[in-house]
């Protein structure tokens, strides 16, 4: 196969992994497959029952199914395993507290006092606000391995307009459109306008962020590590306030803890985590190369231009 | 149960759907949910054969377990179903061809002729670039209505760092991470240095484009549906040729059309799609708002600084 002669260009960039021996960089990799945040709702003995997945998946179209998974050693387990009916709740980007709340190990019910919500045609809970609702029967229940597969049928569906959550590589992340280019975008006079500022700061964005990406490449960090190192520099801090202020769930902040840890990055004391000596090193360092990487930008026009740009910007972002 | 209180005030957006009856709204409810995007490759007869899917899920950790699911329709069920081994190549931003590609319905082999690849230690074919690869043996293949429900085995991984490739309400899209701040973001002298250009380009970015998206809403247009309208501004079009300029999927750019047809919004001639009389009066009207509202922000601001914005930005976006 002619492939084959190609073959060293990318191989050596790449890390191999054996699931079976290493589960924190087999869920890495399963993370680089993007997904939404859903939550799924249940009544038991008249109370709301929550759980916050990324497993689940569309089925089938006619008949309607879905599915997700559901680990056999969560507390949540039984009581969806044995629910008749269930609802998909699909979040917002407006809704990151909702999926954090109802995935606190003790939220199971009390999460339901902190949004708003409504009951489906069988009393299960529908979160407002989620941009899709699916109300499901169960259909199936299959083993999968350490978790339990629920098959859904789907009875009724509702949604509404809105921006997708989304996790992506260990931190919930939202959705960056690619511009479409429009034939039609004239001026009053019927000239082709200029690219908008819109577009314009949207390829510009893009544009920076990926040659910002590849100075924490550098120092073999990956985005949520990334983060967790950043974020430490504001000082000691638990792992639930640092998965929260970094956009990561508590599960990717604990692996991300526990690789900086194996790196000699962070420290534990006390229950909290804070960078080591080393890991501020590190932390200065990237810090310093973003500084570099602004001024070198910046550097390339003129003072007044860096003056205008940064003055247009903070009052847009401020409207 | 007292959240019903306030269901008055979300209830009246939401648009019902049966599943049953309305395979494509229901699509359309299920792309709310933001998927990454997997190209699943096996061999045949010594040959390549490869299937874009976005039914990709994570299921288990120990054993090692993902699933997919293949429709009953597809040329490629009976391959699939019979592999004893497969893998799943998740695909980055930059694999958005790969993507198309294999999706297209007559490339299933012919389609690797276009991109890299090397052969897996069962020889199955593993695409290079793809930011994570899962060599899998066949588990279990479970009937779920229309389609056929695949569990594999994870044997093998290999990843390598890159942005993930999303798929998120009918069109292709990347990810958008949110800030997190730094408290050490400081200027050499020890001050907290001002906000850095790219936090503000990407706070300043995210603000307008949300304020945009009230504008296509106003016209009961969905992301998808927008864009569609938008791109055909250039002309009567194919469908391959519409979906491909849009970043949507085949099957979304199918959706779309059928939904602007049945606004009166777009008509069909010769194989070829176009705006309708009434398209275009929409499309103009939400151009001429776009304009007005780039506009609106730039009048706050003095001619200098609007020429200064657009100078840099443009440069930056032409590094």
């Amino acid at each position: 196969m002619s492939a084959l002669r190609d073959r060293g260009k990318f191989v050596s960039q790449y890390q191999n992994i054996s699931p079976q021996d290493d589960s924190r960089a087999f869920r890495g990799a399963l993370g680089k497959y993007g997904t939404g945040v859903a939550v799924i709702t249940t009544v038991l003995s008249g109370k709301p029952v929550g759980m916050t997945v990324n497993s689940f998946a569309a089925v089938s179209l006619d008949p309607a199914l879905i599915l997700w998974s559901v680990q056999n050693s969560s507390s949540r387990v039984e009581v969806f395993a044995q629910a008749t009916h269930f609802a998909v709740n699909v979040l917002s980007v407006d809704q990151l507290d909702i999926s954090r709340a109802v995935a606190s190990p003790d939220a199971a019910t009390s999460a339901f006092e902190t949004f708003e919500w409504s009951e489906g045609a069988r009393g299960v809970p529908l979160i407002e606000g989620a941009i899709a609702r699916f109300e499901c029967s169960t259909d199936q229940v299959l083993p999968g391995g350490d978790h339990q597969i629920i098959l859904g049928r789907v009875d009724k569906v509702s949604e509404r307009e809105g921006e997708s959550l989304l996790f992506v590589q260990g931190s919930y992340a939202r959705t960056e459109a690619f511009p479409v280019p429009a034939a039609d975008d004239l001026t009053p006079d019927g000239e082709p306008a200029t690219d908008s500022l819109m577009q314009l700061l949207n390829t510009a964005n893009h544009r920076l962020s990926r040659a910002f990406d590849e100075h924490r490449n550098m120092f073999g960090l990956n985005a949520a590590n990334s983060r967790v190192l950043k974020r430490l520099s504001a000082g000691p801090m638990s792992i639930e306030a640092l998965g929260e202020s970094s956009f990561l769930t508590p599960q990717s902040a604990l692996d991300a803890i526990a690789e900086l840890s194996e790196s000699g990055l962070v420290t534990w004391r006390d229950g909290l985590f804070e960078q080591s000596d080393k890991g501020r090193e590190v932390r200065a360092q990237i810090a310093q190369n973003a500084r570099q990487f602004n001024e070198s930008v910046l550097s390339r026009f003129a003072p007044q231009d860096v003056s205008a740009i940064q003055r247009v910007l903070s009052e847009i972002v401020n409207f």
